[in-house]
């Protein structure tokens, strides 16, 4: 592959990298004097977007996608209502840069700090809901950087009118245009391109299954924070209250099964095989809810299906779910070892050394005692938003909000000083 | 590729994970157990680390290797005992695992923190001098992860004996021995595929030349951070002070230049023809150093070489530096971001606000003013010690001490709190 490949495609990233380093000449009032005009035009143009996602999911209908996929691209005056309160919190945020942090003066009076900075050209690739690419954009340019983002194909035209509305923005607010791009018709062979130019971007984040992320991981020649499936565990212990345990069972399933940090298996201590095994099966049920179960569960609750190995670190994105009865809480995390990918863990107890226990062991971005797996998310863990949750442990762990987009370099203040 | 081609390579691979996970039972007491261990033990086999170190000396030279590289390879027991007193220092820093930062509290009542954990195994191939995996080996292992090391052949005698040494001090802690491995004689081949094995190793470091990097980012399939070559600029000021701005250049050309940190490149302002061109070329002249120089500067001071455009932008490694007349600093700071390789970048002012500026615009891991490139540095940081200096953004930028040998999970507590 050369650089004579996709003279378009190269010249939009040349002019993205430009745009990007002309950010460094803003200040946060015009970085957020862009936030402020994105809020704005999102409500003024509402029904241009709503309406450009009805044909994208009617089209998506018509070629057959499943619920889950047609929950994940719908954007309804709701969910937009939403994403515009995202932007909103994101301006309302300190301006994560230029603040000089860790300041120290050495023995030999060399002064020492931390500047916060732009990470520079973010590339974001993403299969999520319509609205990511939205919150992806106002994160960037509130941390200084640019963004080239791929939605998903199957969101062309809600994508489209997003892409318009981001550019109509940065030109309100007095920004480079061409420092955020959204192309959602990019092919393989150009994304390939894309996340090849190492000079040019300084980070992918893709955001979504198996494919994309190995397809990521193959091609680029750039550091790449990876948001993978989220393989999420709720461990329920001998000392859980059941009540507790049976709606953080139900609210981590059914509240929106096509995200992230649903939860996909139950691991319930042997000692709760008489209270909590039926109640959260019935409670399951009622909400439609398919369990994958172990033969033990099986034997104690009829209805339930029979769970083969693949049930087990598998992410349903669906009204289904694995259960698997556990002797104690180190076979639990053993399991959550295995099957686990280092998304969102869970445990449910009353006993704090247990709950403390499984903090600290459990090897996961974000680990919860006696909250709901739903809750490992930027803007209900206090970042504001978020550009993905990641599962890679260099540089993030767990949701990436402003701080994430941003690096620390030193800077150094002598008068005079040498080595010897 | 596939996992049987290095069967013996992957043995040891899955021997050092194993190791690397059982660390986590290991409190800080023992972690610096493995620290006071190795500061003795070091002390203990000095003279065999010294005669082996003869033998790679004399095999270099044998083999013509130029004066820079010996004086990379050469371990005496000056800088020996420069390794042990790094080793001590790092013993004496605080244990990053474990503490919970950024804690608070939501308005729902979450509580949310911050637990810092290990990255895991990290592989380090370096082309430094022998005492920088005794140094990398200090760090992980203080910061609760495993290593696997590859230094140059060249080195290969002196880092059997560190490699035994290193392997005794852990057993001497009670810790797991295959924890750190050092492996001076893996083939491009097999290092290939160590650095392929993403299920295995969490992390690469190279650190060396060109080469070195570009094989890293094309075969390895593991988060990478980059130790790169540094082309360092000094930018003397209009307003800098002379004997200074002189001392900064000989200090950093001249100290140590087959380090990353060294000076490669002095930026004049226009207005400092008369007195400090002439001064600085007769105190570089004094210690042998050869100055490529630009025509407006040649047409000042006699004795300089002409500088051709491979002398920009060049690691030279050798008592050599390039030397360019500019007329103000923007001029400077376009001439770093073309040529420099964002790892250390100095400027020479007795002027606040132009220090300032340059401080906050230029793009480096390391920016310094009115102080020696070499102090680029982790343990003049304040770091203790270092395992490398990043030059790429992502996790880390500049020195990389124990923090940087570590990531966060959220650890969220809360009492049934759902998501709605």
């Amino acid at each position: 592959m050369t650089n004579n490949d996709f003279p378009e495609l190269l010249g939009i990233m040349r002019e993205a990298r430009k745009a990007t380093d002309g950010l460094a000449a803003f200040d946060g009032r015009a970085r957020d004097g862009f936030l402020e005009a994105l809020a704005r035009l999102l409500g003024e143009e509402s029904d241009s977007v709503l309406s450009a996602n009805e044909k994208d999911v009617q089209r998506a209908k018509a070629d057959g996608a499943k619920p889950a996929r047609l929950d994940r691209l719908l954007l309804d005056r709701a969910r937009l209502a939403q994403v515009i309160h995202g932007v909103e919190a994101c301006r309302c945020l300190d301006d994560p840069l230029g603040r000089v942090e860790d300041l120290s003066t050495m023995p030999d009076g060399l002064v020492v700090g931390r500047q916060r900075v732009p990470l520079g050209l973010i590339g974001f690739i993403c299969e999520a809901r319509p609205g990511a690419v939205v919150e992806a954009a106002a994160l960037a340019v509130k941390s200084g950087n640019g963004l080239m983002a791929k939605p998903g194909r199957e969101s062309g035209r809600t994508s489209g009118v997003l892409g318009d509305i981001l550019a109509a923005a940065l030109a309100r607010a007095g920004l480079p245009r061409a420092a955020v791009r959204v192309l959602p018709d990019l092919d393989a062979e150009q994304l390939r391109f894309m996340i090849s130019q190492g000079g040019l971007l300084d980070l992918v984040i893709p955001r979504g299954g198996a494919d994309l992320i190995s397809f990521v991981d193959e091609n680029s020649r750039v550091p790449v924070l990876r948001h993978f499936q989220g393989v999420n565990h709720l461990y329920v212990d001998e000392r859980a209250d059941v009540g507790m345990a049976v709606s953080l069972a139900v609210n981590g399933k059914c509240d929106r099964p096509s995200t992230c940090n649903a939860l996909e298996c139950l691991l319930v201590h042997r000692a709760r095989l008489d209270d909590f095994l039926p109640q959260v099966c019935d409670a399951l049920a009622r909400r439609d809810v398919t369990i994958y179960a172990c033969p033990e569960a099986r034997a104690r609750v009829s209805g339930l299906e029979e769970a083969l190995e693949h049930h087990y670190g598998r992410e349903f994105m669906d009204l289904a779910l694995a259960l698997r009865v556990v002797p104690d809480m180190d076979v639990a995390m053993a399991h959550i070892r295995l099957h686990g990918s280092r998304h969102t863990e869970s445990i449910c107890t009353s006993d704090l050394a247990t709950a403390r226990r499984f903090l600290s062991l459990v090897d996961a971005g974000c680990v919860l005692a006696n909250a709901s797996t739903r809750l490992n998310d930027g803007g209900c863990l206090g970042l504001g938003a978020e550009i993905g949750i990641s599962t890679s442990k260099v540089h993030a762990y767990g949701p990436m909000g402003l701080r994430e987009l941003t690096t620390t370099k030193f800077v150094v203040l002598g008068h005079g000083h040498l080595r010897s």
